[in-house]
């Protein structure tokens, strides 16, 4: 049986409608769909090239597409909307809404959500960004008076994905310290965070998902056994009791997750 | 006078409620919101605390608040609408339409759009993230063959953050090699990338805006005078014409854009 065909049209990057389009997607789990991302649509010719796409997948599934698109210029997305799909238009359902509501019109012009709006916020966010790679992994305490947040965890906790989610979602300035076994043996905060204490946030993991992860990459090690992961990650979890860190349990959660979790935690305000 | 406030609220991580928000206000420029964001409002208590959180924002600023919302849990659905603001609700608006569409119930249930669908998708993404970091800056070129895509460009060119981005949102492996004034000295391609000349993809940039982002690495120094940068931007470009390699000017592009244009132009697919 063909698959029915999911279009995500959007006349700038498509962000905006795959993530509407997927977040509904979702929801049906148990019907299998042919996704397809067409950015910058932004032309009618490009739109008329959409429609044909459009068309031709109607033709070979015989299954009316998924149109979600995220179109601001009224011809393009009449041009879209000619098409044999099913139309679910972001700025259709909620813009003329928000104008009445406003007492405005809207702009019409396509957005700058994803593009450079104001070029120091973008230089905050690629300074977050910078920053975090050079405070990954405990490397250095230069400048970590300017942290945002300090993620501290053992090795392969899944520090530094979420510091550079962070950093590039949000401009938030995220290091992050590894806790080792010398860190973890000792009763004290490890001396290059102690300063910071305010700004830590800890990541536990089941031992058994770390033995797994560190197995990848040292297989057969001391590093990946089960008994050292139990025990480190025994002894970081104790830590954070001791001197009242907040920390989350990463093992089921996504970097979306962590990242969302830690902001509200913390208290953290994005910078851009 | 008050600022009008916008509320991004979902059950999840709050991704899809602001990026649709911010399509939206983006259409008005002239007002000016106050924006925040509740995550993982998924009880009917936080539910309630919530109504509350608008009904004082109501109260205070005489503006009926608007209220993003992306939550899929009915209950809590109907609490959020209880509160006094203009309800912009993303499921209200398009599971209906899609069910009778597909003639099947949706499931309901908190999506898992920006969780752990599906751990191996999952690992792969992680995969990118590691290959990513470890490919940063042309420090190696082992396993560059796994490489989906090299970004190449002079230093400063916007390569890391673009690669990150590539990594962390579709999982896509992004290596990048930095041309040194010794690699555009030379008449062919650096060495180390020459075997995957198909999979390069540069970077060039304005080199005025290269100039004031050099000064600010290594004030009043030859790397960041104006000459050199002009110099350097002018043979990379003529690197990228000699070869035929697809190229495009970061200036005025958020990493989110550069991403989504590389997909398009090298025709790479997601892997998660």
């Amino acid at each position: 049986m063909s698959r029915r065909a999911a279009f995500f049209i959007s006349d700038r990057t498509g962000i905006t409608s795959e993530s509407m389009g997927e977040a509904l997607l979702d929801q049906f789990q148990d019907i299998k769909f042919k996704r397809s991302t067409y950015p910058f649509v932004d032309t009618p010719e490009k739109a008329r090239a959409m429609v044909q796409i459009i068309e031709t997948s109607a033709r070979q599934t015989e299954l009316r597409p998924l149109v979600f698109s995220s179109i601001i210029n009224e011809e393009i997305r009449a041009i879209i909307r000619s098409s044999p799909g099913l139309h679910l238009s972001f700025f259709d359902a909620f813009l003329g809404v928000l104008e009445n509501e406003l007492g405005t019109k809207a702009r019409h012009e396509a957005g700058r959500t994803h593009g450079i709006a104001d070029s120091a916020r973008y230089e905050a966010r690629m300074d977050a960004v910078n920053f975090t790679l050079n405070h990954d992994d405990g490397v250095s305490d230069k400048n970590l008076n300017d942290a945002d947040v300090i993620l501290m965890g053992v090795s392969r906790s899944g520090k530094t994905p979420t510091c550079l989610y962070l950093a590039l979602q949000y401009g938030i300035r995220a290091a992050n310290y590894p806790l080792t076994p010398d860190d973890l043996d000792k009763p004290d905060l490890p001396p290059m965070v102690k300063p910071y204490r305010s700004k830590i946030y800890g990541l536990t993991i089941q031992p058994e998902r770390l033995a797994d992860i560190r197995e990848e990459r040292r297989p057969n090690s001391n590093y990946a056994s089960l008994a050292t992961c139990k025990q480190e990650v025994a002894d970081a979890q104790a830590m954070f009791r001791r001197f009242d860190i907040p920390h989350t349990n990463t093992t089921h959660k996504s970097v979306e997750e962590l990242a969302a979790s830690i902001i509200q935690a913390c208290g953290l305000k994005r910078r851009f």
